[in-house]
């Protein structure tokens, strides 16, 4: 059987545009003289539509662009195309995460997903009713296992604890499958791409069939979904793999057990400097915005931000913006003058000195005898930010916020200062990846300068003010953070990794105590297994922190 | 049988406090001769958790309490006490949401929640696995059918279209129980205790067996449980309630068909204000603030703000500030003066025409030449916000914002200006329901001036500014974003209610198009059955915008 795979970029709700990618690519896998062509997970209403599958007008469009995408998809070749489905029933969810196979001009069958994610980033429980069976599909006389996504997530070999209590690829297999197909939109996270292929050999042995694996591509708020699709043989070797982090068409031949073999990039650090290219391009694009405006302390995280962003963007639709204060080092200026030429950037420069003068002028009043504290740096961050969004509102450039994992977790960061913006770049990355991204940034030639790369870190908002006097030095830092926020340890096994216990506990305590912090952040590109964001629910009003006793709160560091 | 229902106010992680709680109202209903007492839902680790249940130490200090708690209630009484239970099956939600019935130092049984709420506000199915099976308790020779919360809701009687495929209280009746006992953390919003009393009643009748329905009551971050609990006997009359919004412990005799009748809330203005102050109550005691500060424009939604304030944390414990900028009219200043002096509480001027004049010169260069816009608008919001959360960061007041439901709704706010602070206490009440909350606070004597009632709504950023310039008439706004929001409806539908086609159009478009300020919002007390946050997940980047065809979008408003 000749396959192909449409990697196509879908926009939640464009169902006019996605339904055009659906019919070009079904028209080059024509003309590639393809049986099939699989495009990935909900292709005509875009992934992941949440709370608009609410909405009946929502659910009528998908509809009637699927009967429209029917009509009009060439003939000749069979289209596995999802779509939202209405459950009929009287009781249960209202709808089903469905594909609909089309040949020649009308729906030869429908399928539902079994296993619906509900954890993470994932609310599928609270739309979809799962699958009430599971039968294949037959074209051309094949049985074709129709699966998606999720649907794959539950192999008793592989897993040792399942979510779920049956799984749908075995029951396939009781079906006899010539080949078995997964219709994803698994979101990039670093490492799981190994975990995938893993999984998805083990399936064809298990099965002893073919598997092709077409993933969604691009960027949906906070999501980045990286592609990658490939095709492995009954045995498991992979026999056609499709770029990463772009659209592709790749084509494959069961029988010859050959196809499109594209290169994809060559590690974590590389994947993630592309998710966050993707993310940022894609968020700018599908809201409208084709330029965007970064402040430059001279400090690696806004570097690199602006990096990314000329590399989404295009280098003349980033501008950068220098705020110097009174307690700016003349080096937070000067590197961001060098970032910005040798980015190929335009540079503002916009000093808050007087500014900073004018509040405390007027707070006079209510303040005068006070020692100054965190009040005074964080009105430095938010008179930036102000000037920022003036410009955003002045000249329409979308403001991309530049705090990363670390200060987030923690709470090292101001509301409505710093951690102003529409997109939060790099808030999902820890502070030592920062500095691997900025170093392969360099790779070719020095374009984050190396005086921003060897400086300790500074929020520059008092006189010699360094990260460190506040928080633990980043290679103790960002291990905890990981361990407790990605690999929910607890706190008493960190310990036992032979972090010091009293710094685990200042950590998981300022994690905690950061929440109401983070429910305000611009939202921010996932790359990890655990972002900060609407994957991660915490309460704020608690008294848990972490299972420490309660204590009187220690001063906020920055913001309140 | 004589039970007792302990209405408490729980806090999320408090396992010493919510323990001391249960045993003190237990040696009451001890003291009042009763046999059982009930408990609201998760009394022990509080309600609702989210994530932290996913915390292995959380778990087992929940495990830990409720093994402490069982040694230490008294003897003689049977307490139905809420934990979270681990399910040790190698397959499905690795938790249950369930209930201890303890007797004499131990646990006698132990009951699973069976149907899970995932929708709106809820994640449960993110959690939890739904029980088992379902079987009664039996105490002292009687048959006690324990539900928790969602388990009464999928009544085939009472509901049209169910949820779920089985119902718990039915197949309990199958089992012939003596009373039916329900364990409920069912949040307030307007109108839903007719909901409750109706469906349980009815329930009741079926039954032929009294229902015994103990909530939850306090605020915890967004949402706000009434408490309100109450006893209907076999015949489906009340036999016993409890108070709404405050702590209660009533007692009832089933046999005798009498108990404790308190008194609740008149209707539905003075339920929400009391919600309301319940909510900001609790979200600063429970998060450790005992003051807060408020930005009085002389409006009546800062007015409004101000009162709940003040009922909320006392007088003494509240502050305004009055900003006026070169827009204000006299009366802003003279109208927030007049509120504070008539509240008692304290107020402070901190003009802000300077710090405007600063922020425009500091811009000259890059603006220069360009007419006034939103940009000067939303800089004045947004020094406004500065001054307000230097407050804060000084004198440790939370920041309360004071945007209504209305302007959230169609993004008549600006972010990191007027959207700044720690709680949005009205941001769930439509314009039309602050007058109405104004006119309550009002009943007895003029605490909100008339003028700040009469006065047509301005944000006053731009001389002679009034809202409906930009909106349409908060009569006809109001209905349509309930209708749209609240009860999903179609737009066709509610032009076909007599609203004006295109002002249906500019309406949900705004409601679309405002999403990305909404995901930076404070959290916002939930007084409807859809608020904005949590309970409300829409994608910022999607090209639905409510059905109607894509345009290039019009500047935005105030924000950006």
């Amino acid at each position: 059987m000749r396959l192909a795979i449409a990697q196509i970029n879908t926009t939640v709700g464009d169902f006019a545009g996605n339904s055009r990618k659906i019919l070009s690519f079904a028209g080059q896998a024509l003309r590639r003289q393809c049986d099939i062509v699989v495009y990935p997970e909900l292709a005509l209403p875009g992934y992941p539509p949440r709370d608009l599958v609410e909405k009946e007008d929502f659910i009528d469009a998908n509809l009637n662009a699927l009967d429209d995408t029917t009509r009009r998809l060439p003939s000749g070749i069979t289209a596995v195309v999802g779509f939202i489905d209405r459950n009929p029933a009287s009781t249960g969810k209202p709808l089903f995460n469905a594909v609909a196979v089309i040949r020649d001009g009308r729906r030869v069958s429908t399928h539902y997903k079994s296993l619906l994610p509900t954890y993470d980033v994932f609310d599928e429980g609270r739309y979809f009713e799962p699958a009430p069976r599971v039968l294949p599909a037959v074209v051309g006389g094949r049985r074709l296992g129709v699966t998606i996504c999720e649907d794959v997530w539950n192999d008793k070999h592989f897993w040792r604890k399942r979510l779920y209590h049956h799984d749908p690829v075995e029951r396939l297999g009781g079906e006899h499958v010539d080949l078995l197909i997964n219709v994803s939109a698994s979101p990039f996270s670093i490492g799981k791409l190994t975990l995938r292929e893993q999984m998805l050999r083990e399936i064809a042995t298990e099965l002893k069939a073919p598997v092709v694996y077409a993933n969604l591509v691009g960027g949906d708020d906070c999501l980045i979904f990286d592609g990658a699709s490939f095709v492995v043989d009954a045995a498991g070797n992979k026999i056609a793999q499709a770029r990463d982090f772009d659209e592709d068409l790749v084509v494959c031949d069961t029988e010859e057990a050959a196809g499109d073999m594209r290169a994809v990039s060559g590690g974590e650090i590389e994947s993630t400097y592309r998710a966050l290219v993707l993310g940022t391009a894609d968020y700018c694009r599908k809201n409208g915005f084709r330029k965007a405006v970064i402040g430059l302390s001279g400090g690696i995280d806004s570097a690199l931000t602006a990096c990314i962003a000329a590399a989404a963007l295009g280098r003349h639709n980033v501008l950068g913006v220098t705020m110097p204060s009174r307690f700016s080092s003349p080096g937070s200026v000067d590197d961001s003058e060098r970032l910005a030429h040798n980015l190929g950037i335009e540079i503002y420069r916009v000093p808050i000195r007087d500014l900073q003068a004018g509040y405390l002028r007027a707070l006079v009043p209510l303040m005068k005898g006070r020692a100054p504290d965190v009040t005074e740096e964080n009105l430095q961050a938010r008179i930036r930010g102000n000037i920022l969004m003036a410009i955003s509102n002045k000249f329409g450039h979308l403001v991309l916020s530049t705090g990363n994992k670390s200060e987030l977790a923690v709470g090292y960061c101001t509301m409505y200062g710093d951690m102003c913006g529409g997109l939060a770049v790099i808030s999902d990355v820890p502070k030592l990846t920062v500095y691997q991204l900025a170093n392969y940034v360099n790779r070719e030639r020095e374009i984050i300068p190396s005086s921003t790369i060897s400086k300790p870190p500074s929020a520059e908002l008092r006189p010699g003010q360094l990260d460190e006097d506040a928080l633990p030095p980043y290679k103790v830092l960002d291990p905890i953070i990981r361990l407790y926020v990605e690999e929910d340890m607890k706190p008493s096994e960190i310990v036992s990794q032979g972090y010091d216990a009293r710094t685990v506990e200042e950590v998981v305590r300022l994690i905690h105590r950061s929440e109401y912090k983070r429910q305000q952040a611009a939202p921010g590109l996932r790359v990890t297994s655990k972002a900060f964001g609407y994957g991660r629910r915490f309460p704020i009003a608690e008294k848990f922190h972490g299972g420490f006793p309660a204590r009187k709160s220690a001063a906020a560091r920055r913001g309140k």
